[in-house]
């Protein structure tokens, strides 16, 4: 754990959270390489997405949480682009729904993916975790554990490519998710990291922010944890849980 | 999942209730076979106890949240024992501190267990799902997730004797955790059961209940599958959690 002992400069506190994504980021995590490397089986990648779809699905109502307590309407109409982006609006589909068009690429009933009822009780906990934290925490430290954006864009190309190439399963149009994200993830992440290096004034502000960004690297990376364990190695899943051969 | 179609008599619903506990208890699960079995190391054990301390610190919360919604005086006084039997009060040491004496039995240091640092993330966000699930719902429903107890007497005494016989680093005072259980579960399982059967009277209360038992048997499932793929197989220790090899 970093223990702050003296107040950074912006700069420094940029670069003490971007050496925690470098160390601690899920592009690190050997599901991944897996997934990207074409070494999963149909009904992995299956399970990582319905996985996952419960994280996509969360994320608006992790960013009302924190518009909630949020008194300045500037600000407020910044970050309600935000829910857009993955709720859409009118002549925009939105992010969860380009989540769906996946799933459904790998043949996973939508009502089933939406239901929630085969995620591992494992993500569910994860996710709801990363709610009630932005719920709970001060605006700054709430904004700082979104921060895991700066290092989205590099797993999001290594996604496209590594998928595309690897998986006869995978069409170009069903990763559109993920290309989206591309333009959107850099700009959010570029307000946020402003928005945190202007008002983490103190040491325990600067200190909070470190430990949000640490909590969601651990929310992600307990995702995969999860994923990895029931689907790969040991292969336990847990009572009630996909199965991708009930599926098949 | 049990979907109910129509209402259940009190004792249908008991024999529902008590259905899920012997299909989804985590007395089920190869963790605890192992650990009852002294199939695990030291450190493997260590691992368990420091985790399983995070569950056990969040009990008086949880039942706090409960009591914040409780009108009826004499259920809150029954209910606020549990917190006494948890935290200690006067001649009592409580059962959190009998759970650092197993801790400290273990050679690890009670300032780092106490501070959950090593803890592995999927623990902490399974048992405090557990505390916002009894934080949120009704009453009834809440108190219907503590059940679990009905089914712990079982594994409490196969641990004392096979923790006991099976591991030379366990000493019998050690386990006063596990002994006092023996008499407290009971006692809290019977009237929360005689509760439940008492006020779920509609199907959507009865499914609720049913529904809570179901997701407390997935935390403490979810529990041992994070312990189980980070100190058994695969093996992989997330960033940052307990490391037996730095204690040894």
């Amino acid at each position: 754990m970093t223990r702050l002992t003296r107040l950074l400069s912006p700069d420094e506190l940029e670069a003490a959270l971007r050496a925690i994504g470098r160390e601690r980021y899920h592009n690190l995590h050997p599901f991944h390489h897996l997934l990207h490397g074409g070494k999963l089986s149909l009904g992995q990648v299956q399970a990582w997405a319905l996985n996952r779809y419960c994280y996509q699905a969360a994320i608006p109502r992790k960013d009302a949480a924190l518009i909630s307590k949020i008194h300045d309407r500037e600000l407020r109409r910044v970050w309600a682009q935000r829910i857009i982006d993955h709720d859409g609006r009118e002549q925009e589909e939105g992010g969860i729904e380009r989540w769906l068009v996946l799933t459904d690429g790998l043949g996973l009933p939508r009502d089933y993916v939406i239901s929630r009822e085969g995620a591992l009780p494992a993500t569910v906990f994860a996710v709801e975790a990363y709610v009630r934290f932005v719920a709970e925490q001060p605006p700054v430290v709430a904004v700082s554990s979104c921060l895991t954006e700066l290092f989205a864009p590099a797993i999001h190309k290594e996604r496209i490519v590594g998928m595309l190439e690897n998986y006869d399963f995978i069409e170009d149009r069903v990763l559109a998710y993920f290309r989206r994200r591309l333009d959107q993830a850099p700009r959010d992440a570029d307000f946020a990291l402003d928005y945190v290096k202007r008002h983490a004034l103190t040491i325990a502000e600067q200190q909070g922010v470190i430990d949000a960004l640490l909590f969601k690297c651990n929310v992600l990376w307990a995702q995969l944890d999860a994923l990895y364990a029931a689907y790969v190695a040991p292969g336990m899943v847990p009572p009630g849980a996909f199965r991708p051969e009930d599926w098949a």
